[in-house]
């Protein structure tokens, strides 16, 4: 097997030389990978987190952002009074590391974060022991007068499936879309890690002054964790939408914070997991 | 909604009454989800990991023991002196801590540990920084004599679904198989967390002291990952198969190592990324 790759910066694939199987027959062909690739977060000249995630450059602020917010390292966008790439002992950029600058990031909140951080990453490990510590974190959804009908969820998975660029040429990516209550698409991320791609609609939000998305649904391709309504819940999302099935704890948190979950939705049948009076 | 749910423990999934939806119409009904709780490595009395997993008593053992093997917290089974679950201020069994004792396990050691962990999760983060840290802790597997046949991969799939015991029911779970060269099913594990499952099946192995796991093929139920193929090359497989696609990083690790990487491995198709002269 060789290893050339070519980089197609402007999406994050890469081309392969592969051999592809047919039967007893094999013959040598090019396929396109997504990239996976480190990426460093550093908070007041600290380390805070690396994680896993598909690179675009254009997307790597949004995911710092995002991961701030939804895994509560701040509580508010304006926190943020600079972001920018590290560079090296020679002065050039590294691609893989972004710089933030936060005020009020106290040294005990810091003590904080590291010991929650110990065990987190993209994926979605907080070692937070207990709903009950979320919670206290994150109030509880507010029972206001947001509605979705069934049929405007019935439409998300084929308007999500329809804007997957990265996905139908590589099978490799997960995908997050925040949709208004209308069901427009307001934006689409796609990552190798589920987890990423909803930091990412959450950091663009941030950075575009639409923070927090209240009047939001958060839809997934695959299935819905523990992770993943915490995450819409830091960003007030209501309504959590999957094409797959929840874990038990995502559906307690959602429960707890009355949240809306929903799992299996395809074609026009889905089930809800909690707070069904928010669809009409 | 009610929050009821009968934990049905010698399975790992709990019931819950919800809302089932079809087109306009929706009634009450029962559904089966898959559990997620958090769960505690504790090792020579303190934390190193805190990982959502899918519980079985049964299996946390070997969750924590492939998972110092897999993550290179110990490079052999024989350093573990003793595996017991913790103990409360009352003295009763914390159901969700496993406390392991080490020997040779030195305080900078742990240092180092520590800052890998920083950003680990069963989801796979390690912030390892570059596939030359994996391969200076990790030599790349030897050219030896295992080959499989390319039918030996084909009939793989199908094997892991018919064992797949709790994905059926409840759509919530990835599945890791564990097969021996002629194709036989040694062992399958399922959780919530695709690295929790092979963590497992290592674990295993090594309980029952047939680790490294030279002479066998790891298949997966999604996509390969860089953990996924780092894990493997922890136990020394030398064959990785995914239902669906590789990463690039996963592609240039096995590249690295030495190891055979295989996607898309449907039906009577498969694409190889790496070392396909282990097929026969």
């Amino acid at each position: 097997m060789n290893k050339k790759s070519s980089l197609l910066r402007s999406q994050p694939i890469s081309r392969r030389t592969i051999e592809r199987w047919q039967g007893a027959e094999h013959r040598t062909t090019e396929d396109r990978v997504t990239i996976e690739e480190p990426f460093e977060i550093r908070v007041n000249g600290r380390s805070l987190a690396a994680i896993m995630r598909t690179p675009e450059t254009s997307h790597d602020r949004e995911l710092a952002v995002g991961f701030l917010l939804s895994e509560g390292v701040i509580n508010d966008p304006a926190s943020i009074i600079g972001i920018r790439r590290a560079v090296d002992q020679d002065g050039l950029p590294e691609e893989n590391v972004l710089e933030l600058e936060l005020r009020d990031y106290l040294a005990d909140d810091e003590s904080r974060f590291e010991r929650r951080f110990t065990v987190s990453s993209s994926c979605g490990l907080c070692g937070k022991n207990s709903i009950a510590e979320v919670c206290r974190r994150l109030p509880p959804l507010a029972t206001d007068d947001f509605r979705v009908s069934a049929a405007t969820l019935y439409s998300l998975p084929e308007k999500l499936r329809q804007q997957q660029t990265i996905f139908e040429s590589t099978g490799g990516l997960h995908a997050a879309g925040l949709f208004e209550g209308d069901g427009n698409l307001r934006m689409l991320r796609e990552d190798v890690g589920r987890h990423n791609a909803v930091d990412k609609l959450v950091g663009r939000a941030a950075l575009d002054n639409t923070y927090p998305l209240s009047r939001h649904i958060l839809m997934v391709s695959g299935r819905s964790s523990f992770e993943i309504v915490q995450k819409a819940l830091a960003a007030q999302i209501p309504i959590v939408a999957a094409v797959s099935a929840p874990s038990s704890l995502a559906i307690e948190l959602a429960e707890e914070a009355n949240l809306t979950l929903i799992g299996f939705l395809r074609g026009t049948t889905m089930n809800v997991y909690n707070a069904g009076w928010r669809i009409m």
